[in-house]
């Protein structure tokens, strides 16, 4: 029993290892320090998903709870995450009117499909596929979404009813023309905490500072009765901790909601992946993405059962997390039973809390993901990946987030697709005095040797551009001014697999090869090509004309020949003795 | 002029050439017995499209003389081909009613298409897209639609009304329950015809049989009064030449066709381009596959304008035509002026041509194509691209040829793709008395060296498996037996490419491998990898750490590594002075 425990809890296992008072004590300022940041975030992210703020604090509670049990990182913060918080408001925006019950209810069911989406996919380890969403593509999404965000946020600073959009132009337009309806009181305390929480960070960086800016807003507005003068309020907040309640299996709906589901499992896995893997590498241990997946699954499972909605592990509050001593998932259900005493006891405090306050946390927050040094990087470093990043960046701001995430894994596979039927090729020469062979374009020092071809294909050989090299080989030989090629090799160090096409592409060759007296030569053949080679019988047609290495396959070709043809330019004569191929 | 006449019409250029009276008698020759071919054939192909015969005689008439001057092949026999015919009737016979004026308009409207699309995809140089189709999808998408090309003239062997269906088993079933409406005498007919075609194709390959059978057919109806037995014939052809004609550009059509117009550009040049490499092959000359496309386009568009339907090279009669001596397009020229005059005084003839003979000339063509060899081959040699055959062919069969056939490009695609992910690696170790490493699974003699490990990857590196290679790396690090590694050498000469993840991931790796002591070694690095570490400053932290050979990397790993820890070990002592790495 506790080995089955220790094998598919986590958190066990970690407890019935070494942990002691340090780690215990380390827990729990940790849960502390984490839940007090988790209380106003959960609340801002909420409102960002178009949500009641209580919904934020409800999914930080159970989900919170289940991961730390089941999940493989040891100081991973799950809760409501803004990336995640804007799909939800995007996906389920298209369904339905925000503020509504059916709002409420779709969030719920779309946490419910996220789930069962992640769980799935951690059962039948398909936590590779994460790994289609490349650098420049995440980059690019990451920073037209975190505009996005911080645009939708400008009527909570505003004060001033904007209507929702995922067009960045369309909200700065309508503020423009709503400007004079600004609350300057509003505004005024946004932009104060803005400013408190950027000098926070800058000078404070360990002070909760999240809570300070709430807990000085509320006492200003409770204060100075800043809510009768048009400052938008959290208001009543219901007390209690959120009951169990399946959430109605509407087939339309799912329907409608699943790629935004599937966006939810993917984006979201990724972004808590690489924040785990991130503090696993710095404390030594390891992280499974399955397991991983299988946790995230049964957290967002039970936010669709308790009133909450999608979660993932987020960047932040995982570093606060770790900062304050966390050493066990005990920590993250420490921050758990920190927010049920305050679902419990503590709502009445919020309803003076500002929403400004919120929508200033959640800019802060997000305005940092804007990634112009990746940009720049890229312009130096690889410009076809910036121009994924930036198709990526525009996708998502001109077409929204879940198609413009679409077209950024689409382009790149398109790219990588198409490059493989255009692979680089090179023709080889011997360097002076050894048996190194390299491209004589780039090292003019190596020497050619009259009437053999030696050729490297730098790709995997497959049915996108078997063609490509049939035309390589035959440009080459046709090219080589004056001399007759008797003799071709094939540096195979670079062909990773034979697919059937390939294979006969190579019989091809092979078969007309002979037809016009040139003998082809396969060196540095890999064991998985050689295989596929043995079953198609190309193996016995190639005996006596495959060998270890480049310098092997010359000898072979010049002793083919006729011996009196060209003697001099045999390299043989000053091969050295260490070769044993 | 002569100079610009001759870059475009490749036919002007080969008459310029040597070009003597031998070759202008083999033109001669092969052009009347190709047209002598074609008239049957191109009847019959226009009723599997369920086009009235005379359009199959349009469609070989200004195409034809077109593909002859712009074509770079000069046996090509451009004109109706069964898998065109099959998917015209597919792709139109969505969307109007076979019989019609509305279809054959329609007909001509996706020639008009398939020709612009050609022609497009011949400027852009996008000839390569054809790569994508791949052998084992060519050959079951083949197979099924043989299958389901031989079955849908089973109606007119037994002269009975079978609704037209791409579902085998609907025709098999309804043909079942109709067969005692069977015409004895056209079932008669056609079973005689498949026998004759057989027999004259075994027992006097040259003898132009197509047009036997169909003299014979006509003949025995005329004689018998069969017509007046039930036995369905091709009855009244208009003679005369066709005329111009632009047909109407309705949107809602080009829509509802596109698909299809882009599988016949696709498919139709793929078999016309691997028929035009094979006899460019054989009589050694080069075919120039965007010159192809554009000539092709011309046909089509030709045929758009001149009540044809699409056309694309066939295979049948382009042997025909190259076995009949054929030399240039001149002999194309000549098989066009054939059908001309036979479209002028001949069509006469046609009345009592019965369609159980035309259906009889189509089954045994196409079921020849039923790729069984493949199946059985690909069952030995590589099991995944028999996967891939067989999904292909069952989607064909039960999806329709269209889908069938992008089911097939997507799942070989996905394959390539989630393969790359999962790349094969391998540790290796180097074989006794030399300077080669190899993978130690298959070579057991090859030596491993305490506290180095070397590794190979067998793949692309870029964004879709720097997850996978890191964690390989990590459990190899982890699980060597015993002993610290303290140096990693990749062979990186499979690596043929770096894009940003790839460059980060390196990136990571040293800074990490810094951290723990391990010292990272790169050997074998390609030219296009190593510009990409130099634009990413990775070069310069590898200095010293890269060489051009695996035992360069390894001498220097050892030379690193403290004198005094375990001299014995270090393959240095026996490395051979010929190495100048």
């Amino acid at each position: 029993m506790a080995e089955f425990l220790s094998k598919h809890l986590p958190l066990i296992a970690v407890l019935r290892g070494k942990y002691g008072k340090t780690e215990l004590r380390g827990d729990l300022i940790a849960g502390l320090t984490t839940a007090v940041m988790l209380i106003p975030q959960g609340m801002a992210y909420a409102m960002l998903a178009e949500l009641p703020p209580i919904v934020g604090l409800y999914a930080s509670l159970l989900p919170l709870a289940l991961y730390s049990l089941f999940g493989s990182s040891r100081q991973l913060a799950v809760g409501p995450v803004a990336m995640v918080s804007l799909l939800v408001a995007s996906g389920v925006g298209a369904i339905a009117e925000a503020g509504t019950a059916g709002y409420v209810a779709y969030a719920l069911l779309l946490a419910l499909m996220v789930g069962a989406l992640q769980l799935v996919m951690g059962l039948a380890r398909l936590g590779f596929l994460v790994n289609f969403l490349s650098h420049p593509v995440i980059s690019g999404f990451t920073s037209a979404a975190a505009l996005i965000i911080g645009m939708s946020q400008l009527k909570h600073l505003l004060g001033v009813d904007i209507a929702r959009s995922h067009h960045v132009h369309t909200i700065v337009l309508e503020a423009g023309r709503r400007l004079g309806e600004t609350n300057l009181i509003s505004l005024g305390i946004g932009v104060g905490a803005i400013a408190l929480l950027i000098a926070l960070k800058r000078f404070a960086p360990n002070f909760p500072r999240a809570l300070v800016v709430v807990v000085a807003g509320t006492l200003a507005v409770f204060g100075l009765g800043l809510d009768g003068r048009g400052v938008a309020i959290v208001g009543e907040v219901p007390a209690g901790l959120p009951g169990f309640e399946l959430p109605r299996l509407e087939l339309d709906a799912i329907e409608a909601l699943w790629p935004t589901a599937l966006t939810i499992a993917l984006v979201g896995f990724m972004e808590s992946i690489s924040v785990a893997k991130h503090f696993a590498r710095r404390n030594k241990y390891e992280v499974d993405a399955n397991q991983e997946l299988v946790a995230l699954g049964l957290a967002n499972l039970a936010a669709g059962v308790t009133r909450g909605y999608p979660v993932t592990g987020g960047f932040s509050r995982t570093a606060v997390n770790a900062q304050a001593g966390a050493r066990s998932g005990l920590a993250g259900l420490i921050t758990a039973g920190v927010i049920g005493l305050t679902l419990l006891f503590l709502t009445p405090l919020f309803y003076y809390l500002p929403k400004t306050v919120l929508a200033a946390i959640i800019m802060v927050a997000v305005f940092g993901l804007i990634d112009v040094a990746e940009v720049r990087h890229l312009w130096k470093v690889n410009r076809s990946d910036l121009a994924l990043l930036v198709l990526t960046f525009a996708a998502t701001l001109g077409l929204g987030i879940e198609i413009g995430i679409l077209v950024g894994v689409g382009a790149s596979l398109a790219l990588f697709v198409v490059r493989s039927t255009r692979p680089h090729t090179a023709v080889l020469g011997r360097l002076p005095g050894g048996e190194v062979y390299r491209n004589v374009d780039r090292y003019p020092e190596a020497e050619t040797l009259p009437g053999v071809l030696i050729l490297r294909i730098d790709a995997q050989f497959y049915f996108g551009n078997v063609t490509f090299l049939k035309q390589t080989l035959e440009t080459l030989i046709a090219s080589a001014e004056g001399q007759t090629i008797h003799a071709v090799v094939l540096d195979a160090s670079g062909i990773n697999n034979l697919d059937s096409s390939a294979d006969a592409a190579l019989q091809e060759i092979l078969s007309d090869f002979g037809d016009r007296g040139i003998s082809l030569h396969i060196a540095s053949l890999k064991g998985p090509v050689r295989d596929a080679m043995k079953r198609s019988g190309l193996w016995a047609k190639l005996a006596g004309r495959r060998t270890k290495t480049v310098h092997a396959s010359v000898l072979a070709a010049i002793a083919e020949r006729d011996a009196g043809d060209d003697p001099g330019a045999a390299p043989g004569a000053s091969s050295s003795p260490c070769h044993a191929a």
